[in-house]
């Protein structure tokens, strides 16, 4: 991999494809197609491709800034060196389910990438009635492999400390400490809700209760330094078919608690149900609990066999480890779910259900179900007894 | 303050007086007078003074390695920097408390700062039979300013996430994490006792609670980086007379969980108890009221006054902080009593108990009290509990 001086500018589709034929992506002579298929707002994403095979790449090159609902705010072209630097790191752990990283260049914020574009974006899939039998064995291997091995209890002390110095992430952090941690629970000019929800929310602003406990997870989020985390695992960063899994978009990993990503993932499989009739939902359940039986069993494995740390040989500490992680998730899919409902950034499973009272009534749903997974999470000890806590919430 | 290249040497009395005159610390033509003063395990301690007048200075630099009874090991240079950091860092909310730092060269690793001749060790001090009425007053306001105004109550995300890097400190944290958390519950050949404690000892390393709870501690030491703490804050690392209080050696330096020095400074005392006839150690206890008392009523003033985090502002956050740092501390000062009992560094206020029965029954205690203190902390939520735990310790 060659890293190479630059000053930044951002590519067009000429000066990808002439950067596709500096670094011999492709064979002399090769007829490229080049087309820029980003949403625009963070980055710029170009599909390279020989015009006459199925042989592409992707280039994709941070902006110097964040577009969201026709704002735009500076942001830090450091996070392509983390993208590309955590890419290249869960691949020592989990090769198959990472794109495959070929070239970087931090100066010019560019990484060259496997092209997944036989894969569908997960959350889009899943809105589809598609179901991906393997989602869930394979985020639970991610989740368990990836934390596991970029934690003390496998690290030693010293390389875990220059992991945490190289994914220092402060701009992207800040994202996720305000627009899920923070503007949601207060009525600040972020928040993007239905008119219809005016009377839930001003309720969810003055619950103390909630806002004790979302201080709390907020402050897990500032200060546990467990392991390297993917940052904003939800099922729109996850490529899905059948048979593949591929996480991608790690821009905003640092090291952060166990239980984040867990939360993340876990929290969007419950927005996703929210937006379903009741004989859909049970599928979604059986992935939250395959990913957690998955990552509990390879967590756990790799603890057995890889360990450095010896208090890992203590009776009890396993389980403790775990238990606190699933705690900590069940909260943070509580934050996930709500921010996602009233924050700035929504999701599709709920926007997209058409029919407004249907929609008006997810959404009251997702914010009592989020409530009840923050306030009631050291009570919660099984994805089993998620599905009571999602019937109560649709029964009311 | 100069900072200048120059490779690192080691300095002697005359190359230290040369120094002195570089930076003009005398008038000129001054007489002056250089004695080393260190104990030359870790630094040399360098008191320069004009013979005509009472101004002196310390010139402290590092010594590449370690020794510790007869061993030795490299040690990076490095922690000098960090050490004239954090004292600097702590100068700006408690200017008082601790040596003004004039010069500091990191390549050298030297440190020009504050005579402090004039006071005592308060290690010493105690043993000796003094008091010192301001120090638990002093440390309280010590513990609360460092901590809170390095915390992200009080700090913007990346003036925080700048801070862990800044104060990334592996080596010195490798210490504490084997000698503190570690070998003192394994039977490592770095632990250090008499053979009339092998049965207690024996028993404590069979002791699969308590190994348990340690391993809670050392993750909490290993992973919450909630404020620059000074990681070394026994009681000789406090310098004292009836008046004045100045917290010296932050060469441990990191960003670590709010109840570590807390807990550090306590056990200290607590060790220092169990030296003393019982009438005694009222004093000393009334010492760890008041480290609690003001450390709790200074966080809280700046809490209300200068915090930058929202969350502040909910009912129940502050009192959740505080509890949870205090039941930290707790669990950190059983560690601490522990480790100076049968670790590698001892104390001399158990160590120099001359009556061998009562040092071993002293010892005995000790353990017993460090014990109960890491798998009790749950249950202790008051500073005044201590004197019941102690009495019952002192009873069996």
């Amino acid at each position: 991999m060659n890293r190479q001086k630059s000053s930044y500018k951002p590519l067009s589709e000429n000066s990808a494809i002439a950067l596709a034929v500096r670094l011999n992506l492709f064979p002399a002579g090769s007829d490229l197609h080049c087309r820029e298929i980003g949403d625009g707002n963070l980055n710029l994403v170009f599909h390279i491709a020989d015009k006459s095979s199925d042989k592409g790449f992707i280039i994709k090159q941070a902006l110097p800034y964040a577009k969201v609902v026709g704002e735009s705010w500076p942001l830090s072209l450091d996070r392509a060196r983390i993208e590309s630097s955590a890419l290249q790191k869960q691949a020592e752990t989990v090769p198959a389910l990472v794109p495959r990283v070929y070239y970087t260049d931090d100066s010019l914020a560019v990484t060259v990438m496997e092209d997944l574009s036989h894969l569908k974006i997960s959350r889009t899939g899943l809105i589809g009635g598609e179901n991906y039998p393997l989602l869930s064995e394979h985020i639970g291997e991610f989740l368990a492999k990836t934390l596991f091995y970029s934690s003390d209890f496998a690290l030693e002390p010293s390389a875990k400390k220059e992991l945490v110095k190289k994914f220092t992430n402060p701009d992207l952090c800040k994202i996720t400490e305000d627009l899920v941690f923070t503007d949601p629970f207060f009525d600040h000019d972020t928040n993007d809700f239905e008119e219809e929800l005016r009377a839930d929310v001003e309720a969810l602003w003055a619950d103390t209760e909630l806002k004790l406990e979302t201080a709390k997870l907020k402050r897990k989020f500032l200060t546990e330094a467990d392991a390297l985390i993917h940052g904003d695992l939800h099922t729109g960063s996850i490529f899905a078919s059948d048979t593949e899994t591929k996480v991608i978009d790690p821009e905003f990993a640092y090291v952060g608690p166990l239980g984040f990503d867990i939360g993340q993932f876990i929290g969007n499989l419950l927005l996703n149900s929210l937006s379903k009739p009741s004989q859909e939902q049970e599928s979604l359940f059986q992935h939250i609990d395959t990913t957690w039986e998955v990552f509990q069993r390879e967590f756990s494995k790799s603890w057995e066999r890889d360990s450095l740390e010896v208090f890992t040989r203590t009776e009890g500490y396993l389980q403790h480890v775990l238990t606190k992680a699933f705690e900590d998730a069940v909260g943070f899919a509580g934050c996930e779910i709500i921010r996602r409902t009233i924050g700035l950034a929504h999701v599709a499973d709920l926007d997209g259900i058409a029919d407004k009272n249907r929609r008006i009534q997810a959404k009251q749903q997702a914010l009592a179900l989020g409530t009840a997974l923050i306030k009631e999470r050291t009570s919660i000890t099984q994805t089993k007894q998620l599905r009571s806590y999602f019937a109560q919430v649709a029964a009311s």
